[in-house]
């Protein structure tokens, strides 16, 4: 994952201010968390220092959870450049913080009984940090983009007809990839499940109904998963155990406070 | 600013789903807001949809505050793209409307007496389109980027020793660009605004620090402006009217939830 | 799939000899097969003449079989372009025919009971357009990537001491890919499927050992599909029925022979 | 010539399986040719290794025969890198060894005393490689593009109205490049050569033919070349011999079968 | 600043010549500067030399005024690489120096009390370098594109009506940023002043008529600085002491005459 | 040849003041030649202004002469973007156009007796553009670049020992590209030419010895081309008629001044 665009973007031609007022000097800097969190983006931080020079030595690990006031990490190099990578350096601790943070705490309500999952309602341009740092939370990153699984969605039923007609054409996909369908009652799970689907997804509708599906999909074959999608916030999470083998969130990337670091030069 | 980059990302190497189960034909698709929020991003949207061969019609306005159940845009065009592009769209309206709509909240306390501007506090590959849902709301981008201005921080002036060190070097400046300075009492203030400053960032200092900060350079010169910054939330912003030219607001671009939207195909 | 790289590489600073001897009129050309072959790679070459103005009619179907002396297309446009584009144009087309053609043999011989399947032994720069024409040949295109699925080869299981450890650490991968596992005795495909494996690949083991793993596996999960693998030639296909879901075949992307075409303007 | 997107096109977002499975080591592996072949292409697999931290030791060098068993290279280093890596690096050899073996023997059917020369009927994306494979193998590449040379063909011609019209407008042409020109007879072999033609492809013409326009144009100018050209293999090279000063082949970056390599990890 | 792009663009395919006729050994090169001149681009010629592995020595530093006959920097490395950079260096030292020696020409002549400036009228792929050029000289390169100030002129007027509607629509700008007003007489000069525009250029009016225009506009503010321009060569600086801050000239960008270097093995 | 990047580069983030003070409305705009000039990059220039949803109509050819005060071009489209494209039309056509201007006076000078060559003393990043004007005023471009062709200049000669090593290693070089040496004296230009030199360029002899080279040089072969090189001038041009092929001149594309265009709305 490629950090130098988003440093050459903050860039653009020249840190005007740095340039101008600092001396061609080496220097040793302190990145603090400034409230308690998941830590997530470190070695990400660290190639944005390396690409102007700074050799980072990590004081805590991605994943660990650390309080207001620790020092995660410290930088060494031209002094000038950790000026010029600091807000760059910090945008992508800050947000891969606050998801992993998040993701945490779903995990934990999900007491490992229940995989919980990345959506695709990522940040354009930053999506493939947000599903590194869900991984680092301990969640499950979910596909990558619309080429790594079949997915049949409720806009696609619809322009099927219905699940039969949809699982009949998904059918053709190449044997390398899993089919998932969303469903919202347990007929159609059901068909999708004879089909051959691989996941069975329970779009919005609550606990109790994902448990009546994922008994009837079992029932076809052992191997199928069910997944509970639909607004399930962390708190919600516990709701699901014994009834759904996934929870996917899309609030873990869209809806996570950012954690809270500064920079300090020594 | 392009959106491609985002869709492409998206597809890799393609839209699996949709072009093994929906057929080739023409078809339109509905956009609605299910939260009330200002929205924003609806030209980005439409040129995601535009990639795909699908013709937008804004039903609202960027800017435009809308109620839960509105319809924002309907777009025409081959149904498989528009079920392709679908997420993406939907993922820069939700982030660019939150953020208008944040934003709009604190220009409203602001009552017309304040800017209100962003930071670089933004997302490593969105933040062009963060700024600009900002200026939808009524607020100030601020800054785009490192090359825009000289603005002289904290880490800045202790890496010069002092102020009047920093402000000298600033000086050799090209005349094209504005000069900011980070303090945090009056004499600092005074004296960066003596040696030539355009404006001085009142950080962390509180309404009233803010508004003695504000008389003194004012004293200097009446084209200074001084803005207050540091954790402002768009509560706190109404006590800096009559002390403060301008508050920026980190949280703005890291804190604003997402807005909520759906697509729905007809 | 972007062809413009392919065309520009070619054009250089400028296709000297046509814009000298070529006035710049209107013309038309037309694309002879001169051997009889399965077709693939009309749209492809339609873009590239696209980038030049052309516009192409198709007169066969990408797919069909045609015999020597048949016109697959025609291009109307400017001359020059015409020119510039043919060399781009043919060189596509041959090798994605050649390739299709050798894959409908290989699915002929399978009789619609086995898959046939291609491998990443593709040319660097144009892989992807040798896995379409897998499939317009009838095969399945098998991974795209490195990233399209997780696939465990004999490098990685030595590197792991043994299956059952690679399929432990395999089991960590996220529910949104399929696990493919390649052995060469019965044992070890038991374990690799009773520990979660979709697939299993067995290598070199020729058809008898094949169609034993495959009953094993079958006994573990009705799920699970087997692929055999290893210089298997259209000739060979026919072995494997009855004793494989899948045969795998490089040769179809690295020793297909190239079709032959030309183009003539009018 | 970059390998880096080669092997970034097959990773995509990550090479799953080895991070999964494989633990952070370093190792050694060996490649091994498994049928007799020229080899081509070694430093393009070096270059590959090196992209992800691997050091490669070559045991024999490009150019040179090797027979099926011998080792061709080492690589140390990371060994989730030297996984990932192997299939561009092999995926590499097999073609560019391939062509350079058979062109080393159409250059042995010359004796010396014909140039082999390749065509421009190359694989999009990888014509490059192939035309250095080209020279390993003794070969001439011939124009790299459309902007290397003039080269006036059928189509030229036929939009010209005739080989005097088309090098009257060739002459025109910077006095930095060559000029050739393909005919099929004697009369226009010499109107082309009066005019200036560097080099006169004879196409499709047969041994005794090309003799012949040979025997005309170099009573025109001994400086002019005759090039033989249209579906010779390397079997039919020595019939060319003082007959043709060049001989070029298609089918050496068309039709040459991928040689067979392996990786193993010790 | 990146040289790559220039030296690749000079490379194609390769240095033909040097791979052919050089051995592959190292060797030194010396840059002797052939005519009186400031010197400039160095650091950008070094960089050129380290992307074929050459290791530059500055003799003299950029801004230095040297006279003919002087070496100006040697490089030692692979030989192949230096001949190969060679002339990529050169044409960017020619161009570098040339316009540094002509701004040096200006400043001097402004004797510290003018400001030199350049223009946007830089040569198209080429202007960061000129511009740097210019400050290497001791002059400002003010604005570096259309998005670092607001800078209204004749045609934007034009547009808008008069200078008062304009400066209407332009107090909309972000804080951030300066602005810029061209005029032509004293009444429009002072209408911009009073509506905040911190900078008035004085377009082809002459040294009496822009030391006007200053008098008018300080007694609004003595913050706003006069900007002279129009046609104003080295010569014609002296008259502008005392009447403008900046004098402007797009002369030192599109009308320097290079300076002259060249190199020579050892 | 591709002008967006030099559009977008002038533009960056956005043309603030365009956007900010002119209304969304079409416009019409005139660019009118300042001063006599023959003009070149009407094409390029109309290209910038497309970029921008404007349509430019020719009013004069690449390659005409024109008075001070002609209109050369009138454009018509949305106002904002005419005068974001302003600049960038107006600094292509000014270089191009000082380059064809002073091209054509020494095609003038040649009285059709001698090629006017440009050298690759150009512009890094603008170079095309400056190849291509040489062109429009007459001149022949000379090689694009480093794969051109060969060209042995005086370092490599030095490398190589004399001009017989030179040679005898350059014969090696494909078949396809000129040979060019540099020499300056009759017996090495001799020595190059019997051993298949195309080209021999007499540097910095003068008229005199370049006359007896060529007499030289063509008693080996009447189609051998000699070049005139060295710091010559359109006024040294009429010198070398009768004596040399081919004048190249730096001075064409390092030294010409710009000309000057002003575009102005309607």
């Amino acid at each position: 994952m490629d950090v130098s665009r988003f440093l050459n973007a903050d860039i653009g031609r020249g840190d005007m201010t740095t340039d101008l007022v600092v001396t061609d000097t080496d220097g040793v800097a302190y990145i603090t968390c400034e409230r308690d969190t998941v830590v997530a983006g470190l070695e990400e931080a660290s190639e944005v220092f390396a690409l102007v020079g700074g050799d980072a030595s990590l004081l805590v690990k991605d994943g660990d959870r650390v309080s207001a006031g620790s020092r995660v990490m410290s930088v060494s190099g031209p002094l000038r450049g950790l000026l010029t990578a600091e807000r760059t350096a910090l945008n992508i601790l800050m947000r891969m913080s606050g998801i992993a943070d998040m993701t945490s705490r779903a995990v934990a309500a999900a007491e490992g009984k229940v995989i919980i999952a990345a959506t695709r309602k990522t940040t354009p341009g930053f999506g493939d940090f947000e599903k590194k740092a869900v991984a680092i939370g301990g969640g499950d990153p979910h596909r990558a983009s619309l080429d790594s699984m079949v997915m049949i969605k409720d806009n696609h039923i619809r322009a099927c007809g219905n699940v039969r007609n949809a699982m009949e054409r998904a059918s053709k996909a190449s044997f390398a990839y899993k089919i998932e369908v969303e469903v919202d009652n347990v007929a159609d799970a059901v068909t999708a499940a004879e089909m051959g689907a691989d996941i069975i997804m329970a779009d919005n509708v609550g606990p109790e109904a994902t448990g009546e599906i994922r008994d009837a999909v079992r029932s076809v074959s052992d191997r199928i998963l069910v997944e509970a999608s639909g607004d399930i916030t962390p708190e919600g999470v516990a709701a699901y155990i014994g009834k759904a083998d996934i929870v996917s969130m899309g609030c873990l990337t869209h809806s996570a406070p950012s954690a809270k670091f500064s920079m300090d030069i020594n």
